[in-house]
């Protein structure tokens, strides 16, 4: 569909992995280098994408969101971001890097909210335009450390996602993990409870070998 | 999936076309025999799916959105409004009229944004967790003369769908009316230029013939 010019690079794992922080580390050290890069996130990404991100992580109140709601919410943010933001930049030449993006869905819709895996990937590749990323890093971490280390950094209260129960997270994980293990050549294992600047050796080496 | 009790009925066609005051002479209709009815309308229906109406008919700004995200946006809104509202209701026996439902994604992210149509139909059925409704209107207009009355009644201007052109609902009409061929049972066209009491009549026979 679109023609493949810059890199797609996007960061998986739960919350309190560090993703944002190696989102920002890889892109100082690409811009170095002399690559032009898009740093974004899902769900969101736009301002169409970023209310719909409001409405799927903040929601409140007695009516509770389906979970066929909330897959089909995130694959609409997703449409819109792909279409507007990131087949644009990928076509300028741009490195694109992502906080989140598909694996998330099958991960959080597929493994822990159990929706049937094989209309999570026909809408995942519809959302995505058929443009699945060069590389994808899985933050891995267990589901306790994360909620020690975003139990200690937040004051507003948890959102729908964190609020859920740990083996909600436990499944999240599990799938995460299975993917990677299916894709091994695009999904890369980051052992996320490293010290940070061995994590940021371990990514750049990582792109280094696999997009240069 | 539900125990098929409650009668399911919808009203589709364009903007203009008379279809909130048919719903309303029905359900009185109905009522008046004894029926429970529950009056409804998509793309809203719930609290969370009416954010998801404002979000796709009132969009402005320079930020376009892209059919998919309309489609999926749609999607969205209607699996919350069938499972939160329209499958409970049915389940306890009542009627539900509807004020637009899947026909209408067909009609429009379909036959006038020419998505793909398998796709839409898998959408549909995953969204209404595979239930049709058991009657449709198609209330027939031609879109010129939908135009005539709504731009008489309107004062606030118009939103995303009707600020499109004229070729735009042509398709949408055309769409309409293959489908009520392509299901004759159940989708009766309505020829929307007749006057008020005389759709009506035509309603009730027909919601009598086939449901009761």
């Amino acid at each position: 569909m679109v023609e493949k010019k810059g890199f797609f690079i996007t960061f998986e794992g739960p919350e309190g992995a560090g993703k944002s922080s190696q989102v920002e580390r890889l892109a100082s050290y690409l811009r170095n280098k002399g690559y032009e890069c898009l740093l974004t996130r899902e769900p969101g990404g736009t301002s169409l994408a970023e209310k719909l991100r409001q409405v799927v992580k903040s929601h409140r109140g007695p009516e509770k969101v389906h979970p066929e709601t909330e897959l089909l919410l995130m694959e609409a943010a997703r449409a819109q971001h792909v279409r507007e933001l990131i087949l644009p930049a990928l076509s300028a030449g741009k490195t694109v890097i992502c906080d989140r993006f598909f694996d998330s869905t099958t991960a959080y819709q597929g493994g822990a909210r159990n929706l049937d895996r094989s209309t999570i990937d026909e809408l995942n590749m519809f959302a995505a335009a058929g443009r699945k990323p060069d590389l994808t890093f899985l933050m891995d971490l267990p589901p306790e450390e994360g909620f020690r280390r975003i139990a200690s950094r937040k004051s507003e209260g948890f959102d729908r996602f964190e609020n859920e129960k740990i083996d909600f997270h436990r499944n999240v994980r599990k799938a995460f993990l299975e993917l990677a293990q299916a894709e091994p050549e695009r999904i890369k294992i980051v052992d996320a409870a490293m010290d940070i600047e061995s994590i940021s050796e371990f990514i750049r080496k990582s792109v280094d070998e696999s997009l240069f």
